[in-house]
């Protein structure tokens, strides 16, 4: 880890010698910057805390990933950046450009935290932290070329429901059944410790709460003006409106007697998932809420039907990323694709505007560009599952990295000397020294490391 | 309340065809509707996490009155509007203007949200999550009114210290007395689970914090310029000497030997309170620390004496809403008539600067002024008072409604499967199924509201 | 307490007629100022849960530290700006300006609350709350004097690196050093009792993740413009590389096999601390995170091998401000006098600029320049060790205020009634009854203040 951080902050000086940011939009958006920063740090942390004995491991992996992608994503979106500036031609090819650190690098950066803290919602409790970091590493690199494809598409997509629900979740999925199911059905251990508490149901609402007040904020960031103040004040309707379907159908699930606090923590935010890709373009605050409320539904339903029924096929979700973010995002995705479809007659926006808005070349039609926001999505889906399943299988092959969790999935003790209420070390658990039987992965994943660094570092020199 | 969402939904479409915010106060405004939001989702919620066995509940009905009512208020906000608009003329009586969907409306509807859970305060732990809608729905519409009047009036109160704050403590007080007082005289159960315990006390800093933190924003959210910022360092001034006085206080109530976290989470905030009515009006800090001061030391001392007192006479009142709303909104309402009374010769204000702070119309002289301000603040206890007491009659007057949580009040195992620390399922309480037995008052309640959907749809399309 | 307050707010009357703020920077600023303020009330405050028994204390004293301190640094800043405004002839002698309450002034009295709350981390849980109350009055008399010097000597130092850290830290661990030490070997009572448990451990990481949210805040709340950016995102960078390399070595310090939860909640955000004085003088992002990541590195150290060395010299600083801001606030002062040295040459300011930027009268060199930093750098640490030893001295010498503590260390018990899970009261502790013991020392204590009091005030006087 030294040896790669090393590397990054080395390989970043070339790159940004003039970062000092642009003044312009800076008011608004350094708030909503804000906003999302705390989304990713206290909101998926402490969503992430359910886990009656996972709490410690949760939000501190959480943390770490928060730090290292920023760090790992502002590199690599600059990258994609660059590549597809000179494929298209608007970047000369006699020069490379260094790698802009402006804020809206900085949110597009925790838009990529964001979808890494999905991807390891399904997987919670379940990887090492070293075993976090590698995933992270493959999956920036394939979420930022994911976004480069969407820009080159001329895809709308700003609150990121195709590029961070569709494809964190499809990662995450894909990267579970490789990894995690063979390990849970041949020891079947941890499952007992699935379970939350009181005291950690209650950590996780203030994750669930952060991520409600903040998620118009998450939407509008990159935008400007009259379509910011749309897509905050569309996103606040459609997650107010999953809020209220949510409590009702977990109501409804259960025979109209209780709630159930997973629906509560969960399915609530499904509104702000689905909106993503339409919050600026919707211009009827009824479509805004029916989009929150069919997101609600479906979400809620999900939980209790949906995610039993995969974890019987292997699937094993910690944090029902699939009922959260898959399935919404998917109904988002294809909202958007019909709002981009029927935008001209419905909304009388003129040619010129729905050209500007989805920054399409030339003269798409508005049916071409529905199209275009269905295959996206599905783009997304495809290719977030297919290098969700590699990567996973990769850590599968490395030598001994699959297992070495086993005995202690869902589970603080492996990594933390947690004391109880009284003050009392819990019963120490055998020392595994997870870095020594890792150390062999470890070694080759520095290789690996190392040579795309230089590859990188090659490419970018190409052309000085 | 899928019937009910689905009509909100519906018959909002005709109301905002072109809702697309207003861009030009968006900066700052929207990191104070930020601000607000965080307020009432994490503040009032971590706050009524404070029961030692309700914590579940309270975070998760506050959670979805929030939703529910920002929904509802904005309905409602922009119905009053327009009713006002009509008889005063400013409105053509021959046709109805949609509800505008801009950032100033829903930071009312925020407004509109505080004043409900600081009603549904009183009642934390007794209310089912039913009742509890029941009770917000119409409280909505009655504090809605209420700011119609204080508009019509021409009173000022930027911070809501007559509006919300006076206004939802005398409606949840009332409520709770007519409400909650036999059931608990008559079972006297629920009683032992009242108290709090170690964790759950700093879950409720969480919230006690985030609104001390917000509550400038609160105060200063729908102005603009040099009063924005008055209002919002007056009140830093305010919360921060109402803070040191409860603490003060607090020793001393105890013998000078120890705190109670009772005050500490509550009074602390009075401040915030008292300061609301007055903090754009202000211009010297030492009278915003004094009224601060005043609040804190009063609310203190309402929590140890005036709180058990009433209890005596019937009316439980949960989290101490009278001690930390209501006295204090009072003494705010009339220091805000003081300083309007007062305030030509004290701060040389020209005649123009108050008609036109306060909206008044023609030439209202300031001791007129000064007089409105008072009527105002006795107008909305009292309409608060008989608002509450009249919806919680019919809530006992529906068959079997008012009895349905008698045995688990101040309990969680009614709504929810709350798992202990060491992830046993609590012993299982006998299944009460709420909604089979308030099945008769919910289709009452739905009856109630399609008529009243009825008749607003009624009421705006009339001249159409 | 209410003799003190009743003072404070009876002679601001005097000082600030006309508070009416500036509206010119206050909108990004406004949001700042509300990170700063979440940093300090719920950032330190649920930092200061960790201790297994003494979390009610930690955050209720860090509430009334942050109230206090925000008044009482709002008077001391405008003193000791008019001292020196007189002093250096800005001000002209015959007349003596009010304080203006600005938002700037807002900030800077929070930056005063960091301080103070710096220092009460070093003893945390050995304080009672008035003798914290003490502490904070004479810190912020000392600590604002400290910042006029910087002022004077043209130091940039805007992230509060020396003024702040370095100042707060010296101040708590000389005061630790004087105060804690005896009443700690002499009995070797309460030590039992400084861990953490699984719920405190969680709480805590809330203060961590809001501290690392805002520090790009923090750090460049007073800033405008592109200086303002450049040092938000140079803090965002400095500080992730702090997490990264946190997580890293406190695996390495444990042999590879587990985290220590103490590194995780405090070294990760050494970054900040460190990048303060030159986050806005960094143009290099690569150097911003070298800090961040040497400081990191540095400050995981120093918890697993300094502080054990510390307390067997007698030094018990209970959350490591060693550690987190003393150290890690040394690297910061030297690498912004480094950075001032170099920046000539390398960055190719104006001499114009680095003039302006330094805020020093006339044609110093950069050298010069470099040197005053350092030299500034030492100043802090001398005075606030001095100032910290010599009010610690003070609180032990008078009668008998340095042991009623003593029997009570880390522990809620002597100042709350705290019930446990299952509701019972905690058994019974004699009562302490602090304020009779401290009787005499009070009564001394309040006769200092008035005695300030006047003086401040006939100072003041003065030029009328």
């Amino acid at each position: 880890m030294i040896i790669l951080f090393a590397t990054c902050t080395t390989y970043q000086f070339p790159l940004s010698p003039s970062a000092d940011g642009k003044a312009g939009q800076f008011d608004v958006r350094y708030a909503m910057f804000q906003d999302v920063h705390v989304m990713m740090a206290v909101g998926f942390g402490f969503l992430y805390t359910l886990l009656r004995r996972y709490a410690w491991s949760g939000v501190s992996i959480n943390y770490l990933i928060c730090a290292f992608v920023l760090q790992w994503a502002l590199l690599c979106n600059g990258f994609w950046t660059n590549v597809a500036g000179r494929y298209f031609g608007t970047i000369p090819s006699t020069s490379f450009p260094s790698i802009p650190m402006t804020l809206e690098a900085f949110i597009n950066a925790d838009y990529t935290v964001a979808t890494v803290l999905i991807s390891f919602g399904a997987l919670l409790g379940r990887l090492s932290p070293l075993q976090a970091l590698f995933m992270s590493f493959w999956e920036v690199i394939l979420c930022t070329a994911n976004v480069a494809i969407l820009n080159a598409l001329g895809v709308s997509d700003i609150g990121g429901t195709m590029v961070i629900h569709v494809f964190g979740a499809a990662f995450g999925l894909a990267f579970a059944y490789v990894f995690g199911d063979d390990a849970l059905r041949g020891k079947g251990n941890g499952e007992e410790k699935l379970g939350t508490s009181r005291h950690n149901g209650t950590f996780a609402m203030i994750g669930t709460l952060f991520l409600f007040c903040f998620w118009p904020s998450f939407n509008a960031a990159l935008l400007t003006g009259d379509a910011q103040a749309r897509a905050a004040l569309n996103t606040t309707l459609s997650i107010t409106a999953s809020v209220a379907m949510s409590f009702a159908m977990s109501k409804a699930i259960h025979g109209g007697s209780r709630f159930d606090m997973e629906h509560i923590q969960n399915s609530t935010l499904a509104g702000g998932v689905a909106i993503g890709a339409v919050c600026d373009m919707l211009l009827n605050p009824g479509a805004a809420m029916a989009t929150g409320a069919v997101a609600g539904i479906v979400s809620t339903y999900g939980f209790s039907y949906a995610s039993p029924a995969l974890k019987r096929l292997g699937l094993s979700d910690t944090c029902g990323i699939f009922d959260l973010h898959f399935v919404p995002g998917l109904i988002g995705g294809f909202a958007s694709a019909i709002a981009a479809a029927v935008i001209d007659p419905q909304y009388g926006w003129s040619t010129a505007a729905i050209a500007h808005h989805f920054r399409g070349r030339g003269d798409r039609s508005a049916l071409v560009q529905g199209g275009m926001q269905a295959a996206m999505t599905v783009i997304s889906a495809v290719f977030g599952a297919l290098g969700g399943g590699f990567i996973a299988a990769i850590l599968r092959v490395a030598p001994k990295a699959g297992e070495h969790m086993d005995d202690r999935f869902y589970e603080d003790a492996g990594t933390w000397n947690v004391p109880n209420d009284a003050g009392e070390e819990q019963p120490e658990v055998e020392a595994v020294n997870q870095w020594k039987l890792v150390s062999e992965k470890k070694r080759l994943g520095e290789l690996k490391r190392v040579c795309v660094c230089v590859c990188v570092c090659g490419l970018l020199d190409y052309d000085y």
